[in-house]
């Protein structure tokens, strides 16, 4: 038996969600499930590194999965996409030690939230970013992101969590540029929210993204992001930011900061 | 009777194209018309600067209509998108005098087209760029573009077009970005083709494009583009990129190169 390491992309819009919490429903895990079962010897049996939502996106989603197959790595993308329907993609795959697990060996995980900040909404982001049409004050949001950084009980930023809730984030950023399919570059951008961490509570990125948007708008000061996590009051965070603008972009399998 | 410009943004994937040509398509027209059916004293008839086929998106296209409605035209775009499906959106309006016409009183048309340049094909981007897993040679596509700018019998690029040929392109340029939300920047391209032309004959920028890949997959040369303006066959063109890569950027009013 070999485990094999398989990294896919996905678009979230027609999924509901990576994981399967009910029979029938169309999952990644479900479609890629579906997949393996068609390919003598797979076990069709998928672990992935993290869970996300329905309508959440994935740019490199990391998986395991184990196998009699004897087919060389290199050639199980091209072999499984034949298989999945296109909204699914294997990117990359590669033979690891039977001890591998794509989430308990996972060391950090990276999110990228994407906004689009202009006064008309999209029809082409309308299932890839959140539109918000007020001004935005980068500065207080810079601010706010700063008190993320570290470890802390993120218990106000969680949603039906049920594990202990200390995190460790390592990287949050914020970075502004102009959409790839800009139309009016001067009167429109991006705002992209990066996070870096040992591992997300469930609804943590939405949560927290939710609540900085909140400082951006001036609904709230960006102390109140430090205020929250000493506290851990749920009812005091902003809303849940909206799935479609939510990017699984990548996962660890070493420390964080290590080459 | 008033006559509203009004410019709408599209997603093309679901829409069998800008111009209804056969009853109960699900056209971009037909969608807008059957909106302004609603609203009391618009005619639902509009006019739209270009055409796009199928697949084919928009940023900014602008097209008229008559109306007698006293509605300030700044309120359209937020009346219009309470009747229109979330894949097509009303951006801006305003009032212009009555000889004017969203195609013929235009003076210019701007295309972009995008190219995916990844060795993994895209589940994100499947409906938004023209995935090529190949090296493409820049040097050689740029050179090529040189060709295309001026005035040009461009009927070696036509498909189906009954009118005449000579057009005037004023810009064609290449841009290499790295994706908005790319995963693995190192090898990872976007590759944008932008035209900007006095207008252009049916299926032309996508066979231009088609062209010139074959010139950056080194399967002709930059010379040959050239060569196809002088002789016409169409024969002789590359195939016609497909649709999901093409994007209708916007159009003017105003000579190319006016304040």
């Amino acid at each position: 038996m070999r485990r094999i390491k398989l990294t896919v992309e996905f678009d979230g819009t027609h999924f509901a969600g990576l994981q399967t919490q009910a029979k029938g429903e169309r999952t990644v895990q479900n479609t890629l499930e579906q997949a393996l079962a068609q390919i003598p010897g797979a076990i069709p049996k998928v672990v992935a590194a993290g869970r996300t939502d329905a309508g959440v996106h994935a740019l490199a989603m990391p998986l395991h999965y184990d196998t009699l197959d004897p087919i060389p790595p290199e050639k199980i993308p091209l072999a499984l996409n034949g298989l999945l329907p296109p909204d699914l993609r294997a990117l990359a795959a590669e033979e690891v030690a039977p001890e591998f697990h794509a989430r308990k060996s996972c060391h950090w995980r990276a999110y990228r939230y994407r906004i689009l900040n202009r006064k008309t909404p999209s029809a082409l982001l309308r299932h890839y970013a959140w539109w918000i049409p007020q001004q935005l004050n980068l500065v207080a949001m810079r601010h706010a992101l700063e008190h993320l950084v570290g470890e802390h009980d993120f218990k106000a930023f969680a949603v039906k969590e049920k594990r202990p809730t200390v995190r460790r984030i390592y990287r949050a950023h914020l970075t502004v540029l102009t959409p790839d399919i800009a139309q009016d570059a001067k009167n429109e951008r991006e705002i992209h929210l990066e996070f870096v961490g040992s591992g997300f509570l469930r609804g943590q990125v939405r949560s927290m993204v939710g609540t900085l948007v909140e400082v951006g708008l001036g609904k709230r000061d960006s102390q109140s992001l430090g205020e929250l996590l000493r506290t851990g009051t749920r009812s005091q965070a902003g809303p849940t930011a909206p799935p479609q603008g939510l990017y699984f972009v990548g996962a660890g399998y070493a420390p964080w900061g290590a080459a």
